[in-house]
């Protein structure tokens, strides 16, 4: 990884930030680079991507396509991705022709839930208890260490709820052991929370570090269904978030915005849940309630230009519009909220079609 | 004209709006539609238009290319323009084949400097005073009725101060009457006024109505340069601004949005200066300091879907970027202002390249 490229100077006005990947979150980072005045360029593996519709330029081909990543990093100054689960090979083939960032090292560490919960851990920051599993002897152990409810889960590939399971009893445990049919996997301990909330964070290439107040997110069968800013985190906790956003960015060298879901437990205390290396569903209320979203916060960071202001001049409760909800949007584009529709074609259950966000003056944590 | 498409449903979602013109306000309009799930078809007479960079669909070919028009119009479920100058048998040729707003008679009128002051008066609106002026006898009477200082404008193509003289006496009228060359004239009284307001306002597909409040309009070698909203207009004199722009928007049985700049007198009084078929740059500042833009807006208007709610939550400045200011794009990035490049290259004096809009919190008019 010695070879990968750093960007020497900031991306001008006219210079052109590759995305790898073309749904929502590729498609609103497109409209925030324009609004700097930044091209696009749009790599994706479906003609159909959404994105394609808002960018400069575009490429269709497979993740692992090295002659169309080879062409697609010749036409951009620098390179990001919408998404984590990039497969490690693609994103170290491109670093080694432009600067990509995130870095190649969160991208891995945030795609494997034990390397992840080991990596935070060692940051002697508060998870929830895990244990590897690669036996069933080792869920048998894990369960009496851990005790139930536990929840189950794969440690590649999950989001929304996919690749895991509650587990009641050691029964239960091993019944999802085997519907997981030899993956490699991990317990972690069920934790009763208060709420869930996450913080949205930047840094940028000169270590400069900028989080957004810490919205509480609800969710719906595993899906986010509603971010709420401020969350009744009181002013300590909020610093004490973002506090763990920042050791968590700074042990990763990280470049562009992230994620961290923290569980709030009923004592007050925040445990890591989980990090995307990337602009996150719960951000997406920074679009109108503050003057620098956190799509533009990452171009700005991926482009090496300074971070901006992540102060929210207005409260706000971002909605997710899933599904077949979206036919209905001749009403809800009369509710008085900020509408946003995705150009998605489908409207299949739980796809996220859109979202909503409404403000409110601005009250204080 | 009796056989203009008329549109029967709006356009939903994953549909197509066609803009006419590749500029900023197309770039705006096209990034407004696409957070709608609206996709936009951008035909520009340059291939360098700033609006390709983030439109699905591009027509590059001259304006009076009937062919291009006709392949245009059938890629599109509505069409709109972005500037007011279209040639009046390419609106009249598209509305023959798709539905197009604002309509042909609106356009015309304010093409021409005589027809709209007419027709404003005709509204028993108050305007400058004003005369046609086709030859020396009718300018020698003319200043003898309006008086100097006065304003000699050609009627057509005129914008950002193109087009037209400041004369103090009948002498400089002549020179400037020579100077013209012919072309058809008109001459406005000068106007000592307090400052100059507009009006952004939109009128839907069912005749609803809706008005930004009136920001207060600073420029500079003819160029504006400044637009602060509120702009100290009393509350009865922004009612009375609004239902000037309703007025007018009635009378053209316009769909979409449209600007009236105004003169606001020593004494109070509200006085026309001119109309605009389009956004407008005086109304940028709606990108944040409202819920639905004056972009979003019009694109709601001309795609049939419901206005949405004008009222700002913030006060705001917005400043535009005219010229070699945009080598400066890195300072102005951290001065905590909202930033919009326009993806132009060359910098040329006096072009809008990009704007800057400031927010404060919300005061009352």
């Amino acid at each position: 990884m010695t070879t990968d490229k750093i960007l020497s100077a900031p991306v001008a006005p006219g210079g052109t930030i590759g995305i790898l990947g073309g749904g929502q979150l590729g498609r609103m980072l497109a409209m925030a680079a324009a609004r700097l005045g930044l091209k696009t360029h749009i790599y994706s593996d479906t003609e159909k991507a959404p994105a394609f519709q808002v960018s400069a330029g575009r490429s269709v081909a497979p993740y692992d396509d090295e002659a169309a990543l080879a062409k697609f990093a010749r036409a951009c100054d620098a390179v990001t991705f919408e998404f984590e689960n990039v497969p490690g090979q693609t994103a170290a083939f491109l670093a080694d022709q432009v600067p990509v960032n995130p870095g190649p090292r969160a991208l891995a560490i945030s795609q494997e839930r034990l390397a992840e919960k080991q990596f935070v851990a060692g940051l002697g920051l508060k998870t929830t208890a895990f244990a590897a599993i690669d036996s069933r002897n080792d869920l048998t152990n894990a369960i009496k260490t851990i005790g139930c409810p536990a929840v189950l889960k794969t440690r590649r590939m999950g989001y929304d709820g996919k690749g895991q399971a509650i587990v009641h009893n050691a029964d239960e445990a091993m019944a999802a052991f085997d519907r997981f049919n030899g993956a490699p996997l991990i317990l972690e301990g069920f934790v009763d929370f208060a709420f869930e909330a996450s913080v949205i964070a930047a840094r940028g290439l000169d270590g400069s570090f900028a989080a957004y107040d810490p919205p509480g997110n609800e969710h719906e069968n595993h899906i986010l269904r509603r971010s709420t800013v401020p969350c009744g985190l009181s002013p300590s906790q909020c610093d004490e978030a973002k506090g763990i956003a920042r050791a968590i960015g700074e042990a990763f060298g990280y470049v562009g915005v992230f994620a961290v879901e923290m569980f709030v437990a009923r004592n007050g205390a925040l445990l890591v849940n989980e990090i995307a290396p990337r602009v996150h569903n719960s951000g997406h209320w920074t679009l109108e309630a503050c003057i620098v979203s956190q799509f533009e916060q990452h171009m700005r960071a991926v482009a090496g230009w300074p971070l901006g202001d992540p102060a929210r001049h207005s409260d706000a409760v971002m909605e997710n519009i899933l599904g077949a909800e979206a036919h209905d949007w001749l009403r809800i584009a009369q509710n008085g909220s900020a509408l946003h529709l995705y150009g998605k074609g489908e409207a299949r259950a739980g796809r996220k079609m859109g979202h909503l966000t409404r403000l409110k003056p601005l009250t204080k944590d």
